[in-house]
């Protein structure tokens, strides 16, 4: 059987989330089911790296899904960009070896996390959280070294969360600003429910001066989840890029 | 009684336009006006600088209203970002001259049009025009030229258009294009109905190659709209700027 790859972008905020539902496709992984469905004429399972939730966007997600059609990796684009909706873009169909799991050889993800530190603005309000109080960014960034590691994160997942183990390491937190504009890139061998959206939380109480250096160590110690800061909106949530060995 | 101007952002996409239809509130003035009429508790009519039609946006509309209220302008600012809609955004509220008029006072208007000449990008697809095939930039600002000064616009006209004079003065068409994102300003002392967006349809097919520099000539000196290309899509215009004196 072949093993297509696919590079998708999406603009989450019309979707219940990536994964798909019981007698629902109002997912990412619906629609793009039943495209690939229809096409191959054969039943299209795609695995991606993970799931996002509902509302959260995605620059580079990464799926694969294995088929017996004989279209060429073009055909296929091309049919996804005519079917799907407009607010689904599959980047890159690429053929590849057929061991190649998308979830599973995973190595590393990104997501990033945009806020609006300067002025609302209405057309990207369903893609950046706005925050009227300037941050102290130069605060923010000191306290995201806190984080960096191989922590236990129990603290920073969502308390729905049932995993074996909450341990994962961040290789890196990139806290960029341009003209307000604050792009905080999180990079980690893996996420908890909700990880990144409660250490975006975390970092804007910081930013606001409600938490400081100290309470983040207490808060990463505690092991904790009602220690930590409310968990960021989805709007602003990217996945950002997935790496493979 | 005062006189108070606003500058105001809105993402057309969701709305009939800018001008307030009867028995209808869904145009961007119906929301803005509803808001200022519950404010003050008056019949609260905006005047803008021009209408924009449905699906165009706006960087920096300006308007203005008369009012007998005592809100301070902070005030009003604040009331403005909490009730109208989040596609709408009253940048600026400032009390004026009470001879100010938005739209008799304008001077100049810039108009936005945003071409996506790269790749698809599903964020962006209310808010620009996404054009695969590689424009030639340098042709189409080659024929912009032709268009800049005093002309009989009327090929550059809706033929729904119905105007005493179709003479107008473009001043500048500014064509940037960066990393296949290509914006294009012009400024002009006035608009015909869907002038820019002609002007942009047939700038796109001097780029595509599909007509040239001396047939753009022909368009102009044709006083005919059949002429001249299609009308760009309304999602990629933005009303820029007005200029007051």
């Amino acid at each position: 059987m072949r093993n297509i790859k696919l590079v998708i972008s999406y603009d989450g905020s019309k979707y219940k989330g990536f994964q798909r539902l019981k007698d629902n496709d109002n997912t990412i992984q619906g629609k793009i089911e039943n495209v690939l469905s229809k096409m191959t004429d054969e039943k299209i399972e795609i695995m991606a790296s993970g799931r996002t939730d509902m509302g959260v966007h995605a620059i580079n997600q990464v799926a694969n899904f294995k088929t017996n059609c004989s279209f060429s990796v073009e055909k296929i684009k091309k049919y996804l960009y005519e079917y799907l909706p407009e607010d689904i873009f599959v980047k890159e169909v690429i053929e590849v070896n057929e061991r190649f799991h998308s979830r599973y050889n995973a190595v590393k993800k990104v997501y990033l996390y945009k806020i609006n530190n300067k002025e609302y603005n209405p057309f990207m309000r369903k893609y950046e959280l706005f925050i009227a109080k300037k941050l102290d960014i130069y605060e923010m960034k000191k306290a995201s070294e806190i984080l960096i590691g191989t922590h236990d994160f129990t603290s920073f997942a969502s308390s729905k969360s049932k995993k074996k183990s909450y341990i994962r390491t961040i290789t890196s937190i990139k806290i960029d600003e341009s003209s307000g504009n604050i792009n905080i890139f999180i990079k980690a061998d893996g996420f908890l429910y909700n990880m990144v959206r409660i250490i975006v939380g975390c970092l804007i109480d910081v930013g606001l001066g409600k938490i400081d250096y100290n309470y983040l160590v207490e808060i990463l110690e505690s092991r904790d989840r009602k220690k930590a800061s409310d968990t960021a909106p989805s709007k602003g949530l990217y996945l950002y890029n997935v790496y493979y060995e």
